[in-house]
């Protein structure tokens, strides 16, 4: 049986350099604060509990963690400590301990690295057992400022030395440490105690237990791995934007391993939807083609064959097989969600909102807009028009440039334009109305009384054409 | 003379990493399948036929690939033999020779490796004659996991030594071969013959006739080039997306020293027309500017110093000179085509369809739709408007918001708008119908009779305005 | 006291390879002639003067930068020379010579070599000093077919050696000379007057001078960067998308430095507008959020907290504090400039052009259009409609499908909306005419005439139902 993880998460840090009002642990890499890719990590671990050191921010920190923790629970406890002030990674260490249970492995990570994946923390955690320190390390082609990891000739490590204090030849080695630890807990509490700050920036350092942890005769390993982005930090918004690309082609790596085809790898973005908290999670059926510049938000769902154009912005929304979405569609479900039905066309340029309940081989044109309506089987919308609070039966076609009038002023209303009606062009239908199954509505005309099953509404005025009509002339500039 | 050439292309793998229903082969690179690709290497080389080993998917392949041949008719003789089951490279060579006449050179080619230029199969069939197995090799800076080019001191090929089989010293070439090799055809034959599948896979492979052909005193020769491209194979679709920005950034690059100016080269997309079989096409004229994200399918001609804004998609049409293109603008010609007149402004955010036809100085504004229709010099239609099925003459304005309806549920009708004519606001021109010359229609009328020359057209409902309206109040929430 | 700098700008080339109509020097990189670039390094190197070397296309680039100078007065005198034939670099510089003071630093630039930077030029200027000869030099990792820089032992500089005369041992030099040094004016002209064209291509060469200096007892320096970008020279469209794409990253990177956060900084463009040519500047307040595909042109200013959609284009436009600008808006304030107030919430799918002054919380929806006109606080016009030359009050709701019909096919007309008025759907409102406040407009009404404060007008058929109504059949095919 193996011990029980416990994680501490450094999360007090300002970041300066990201200039924001907001703490950087909850600046947001592909929609989601930084911390919560962090204790991502900690649910995919399989985590008891996780202590979160806050300082800069604490509450809004906090709060922030606290509420998207109830939105989706997590399997583990969830607490926090305040480090106020900040007095060194050592010192924020000390505020976690007395919260910590000291039967399990203690794992030290930073809320402001948010790549580092489970698989290699489990090994971190392994090569940590219930005896030993197992420190995180990288292996750079340029290690140049960074704490060098310092071996026997056995490869035990001995320390970690700073840059500005190499030697030479320590300066050569290549592996550095991560900022990501893991200790058995009731060893960490014995050296944190023993820490001082007697240094020259007048911090507590967490690496001076290293140096304990050999005096004490305990062996420290090292779990080194080459792939720098897992413990690269983001201490500006450069870092921030680089760790967001890296991101965003590993998501789009695994999608094309599941055989979702990219025209283009480097402009595809996947990212939690921030307003409803929803996360990030493409499900795509066999054969999907998601064309360049795509942007997906919460959760996408793509039935086999069907295609994403160009410049599509897709939010929390299902599209049915075989759907075809051409380029600058604009679909939110927010969190009402959209739906798509199988073999429907939708845009250029079509706009669907939130409630929009497309059956299968509707048609959405381009500049129509469908918000919180129902669309049947066959129904057709294609070109300049506008559906809000509809209910449209099969087959129904709207003509260009309609409107529902839902809104009178103070409230909605609802349309029901039933199966086969065939609703001209450029007509307003007045909620509350309803058109009957088979109706017509004659082009330009202003619907405010219900159109019987199988009638012609008309409303509009006669023609006249008044002959020899003498045109404005153009007045000359005043 | 030169011996004729005919290639035996190896089109019989599933591509199980593709994920696809689609046999691997007709994956599509810039709109293209795979194997299309390879046999307009063929065409551009001149060989006299072309033997293609189909497989899985057989019968799927072979129809994608004759019908595109009897679309566009190549000038070689285009055969298929059937390799089921697939038991190797060789035994699929074995397929094609009964086919394959026996005075040429045969170039044995991969119906996955699309971006091999017919300068190097040329180079590699010189170099084969007709005496000479030619092997095409490339130098890769990390060739692990391929089989080296083993030569002698004095630089003859030796053998293709397999990764696992290479000692450390040949571990250490990094020449490998491509997959791709000439061979006069009357060897080819005796070779295959004597190839067995006493191997761990129980394979007959291609790869044994160069030993042979070393024990038979036949000359081997390598033609090796740098250019991995060339030689890369799609066996995934993050290969295939990698091909495909590789292809798109050579299209660009030889756009670009032509003259055409590309804000940003990878992000810049020319494909062949799926629907259509149109191929990828874009002819500048001088000073052409395109900015970034566009997308070109098929056939699409840009005259002198016009320039297309940001993110447009344009299939199938010509656009002339001077013209401005906003972004947002979405021109699809498919089978009819598009054509937009010299100093014409288009967009943002318009959309022009199969049959538009644009004079010279038309302007196309914001959300207006154009389908099936002719616009003479100088017309305007500048802001939410359809026009479809209609012919506008010369100089006419088109006004906001109005709408040819062209279609009365069952049939398609003409609109007809002569020179000069003034079609107000939100007006509906209930086709068939014809506004004359210089005529003018009122903004909101609907217009079923024909409005004479020169006469004023007009139908809405007289205004009244009541006093001290109530508007409706806010209801409670149910 | 420092000497004087004046500058000497090659800009006579033809630029053969951009096969252009447009002298190379007048190439846009960032919307920005060349030519213009490194004028404006003059002006933050606090020159005295510059003399223009034009030959191609002379008269095209001194109008076109006197015209720009006249626009934006530079702090130094501009004059231009001219070089007809082209002899060479040294032939150009005599021709510049007798326009010069010689008094003071002599620095010469190419007008192809736009991203050299001020404090680069100052080094080299200071490295020149009053007695020197300094050259800018580039350590690269790839010399080949650069002139190398030799030196002696004790590292001054002896000779620039053309690649075709290098020795084995000084093609092993990594430094090569920039085409760009400064040189005493004093000693110019001297130097200048004993050029000879006695070499292989007939040409007087600048770089003679070199040798001239260390027979003269001149000191030669070398001022030496590593960063190539700051002397790469444009003579292809290829090389000017290089260039442009590493101009863009480096404005991203100022831009996310100051602390803006940019989704993809590689999908971002900033601009001059050539047009009104206003100089690309885009003042961000704190935590401005840019998506990926945006580009902004000429003077654009975005509030604290407001956040940019993807595939937004924005051109001289102010946009508030915390405004929500959602993907595909298209905003162009052109010489009258766009404002949009704090709160607002502009898009998806909207068009803001010339004079929309929109205040705070305005909603601008999807496919609407605003030209000329003025929203006050809290007015909404939330779907497919068009307001010109309005002037809005604050809470209108403007309903969906609307038009102001501002033109009567001669004059533009102004529009008025009073606070409070509401709009129905798929209006028109013929200008001239004021809606009052509190007035409603019914949907599907023209309105021509004022509707007081507090009514309704109404203008619109009477709707009357037809039952039993025959639609047309579909007729067979002609």
């Amino acid at each position: 049986m193996t011990a029980a993880v416990d994680l501490i998460i450094m999360a007090a840090g300002k970041g300066t350099r990201m200039k924001s009002r907001l703490p950087k642990v909850l600046q947001r890499l592909a929609g989601r604060p930084l911390l919560q890719h962090v204790l991502d990590q900690a649910a995919h671990l399989g985590a008891r509990s996780a202590v979160v050191v806050t300082g800069h921010g604490a509450q809004q920190v906090e709060d922030a963690i606290t509420s998207a923790a109830q939105a989706s629970p997590a399997a583990f406890a969830l607490k926090f400590a305040r480090q106020e002030p900040q007095l060194g990674t050592g010192h924020a260490v000390q505020q976690a301990v007395p919260l910590l249970p000291d039967d399990g492995v203690a794992v030290v990570l930073s809320g402001d690295v948010p790549l580092t994946e489970a698989a290699t923390l489990r090994a971190l955690v392994a090569a940590a057992g219930s005896e030993r320190l197992a420190l995180l390390t990288v292996a750079l082609p340029d290690p140049t400022g960074y704490g060098r990891i310092v071996r026997t000739p056995e490869g035990a490590v001995q320390a970690i030395v700073e840059h500005k204090d190499a030697s030479e030849a320590q300066r050569r080695i290549g592996e550095i440490y991560s900022g990501i630890m893991a200790v058995p807990a009731r060893r960490l509490a014995g050296w944190l105690a023993r820490l001082t700050n007697d240094n020259a920036q007048g911090e507590y350092y967490l690496t001076d237990i290293v140096a304990m942890a050999v005096a004490d005769g305990v062996p420290v390993v090292a779990h080194c791995i080459d792939d720098a982005l897992q413990v690269a930090g983001v201490n500006s918004p450069l870092q921030l934007a680089q760790l967001e690309r890296a991101h965003q082609l590993r998501q789009a790596q695994r999608l094309m391993e599941q055989g979702v085809r990219l025209a283009d790898p480097a402009r595809f973005d996947l990212r939690d939807d921030a307003r409803s908290g929803a996360r990030a999670a493409l499900e795509c059926g066999q054969d999907v083609e998601i064309d360049a510049g795509c942007i997906f938000t919460g959760a996408v769902a793509i039935g086999e064959g069907a295609s994403i154009g160009a410049h599509c912005c897709i939010a929390n929304a299902s599209i049915g097989a075989g759907a075809v979405i051409h380029p600058y569609t604009h679909i939110d479900g927010d969190r009402l969600g959209v739906s798509v039905g199988a073999g429907a066309l939708i845009g250029p340029f079509a706009r669907l909102r939130p409630g929009a309940q497309l059956g299968r081989e509707v048609h959405i044109g381009n500049f129509v807009e469908v918000k919180n309506s129902t669309l049947a089987d066959g129904a057709k919308a294609n070109h300049l028009a506008y559906l809000g609070d509809a209910t449209v039966g099969e087959r129904v076609n709207y003509g260009a440039g309609s409107i529902t009038a839902n809104y009178d002023g103070a409230n909605k209303h609802r349309t029901v334009i039933e199966a086969d009606a065939h609703i001209g062009s450029n007509c307003v239908l007045v909620a509350p109305v309803t058109v009957g199954a088979g109706a017509t509505v004659g082009g330009g005309s202003t619907i405010a009384k219900d159109v019987p099953a199988g009638a012609l509404g008309v409303a509009r005025g006669r023609q006249s054409n008044i002959g020899h009509w003498k045109r404005p002339a153009k007045l000359p500039k005043p």
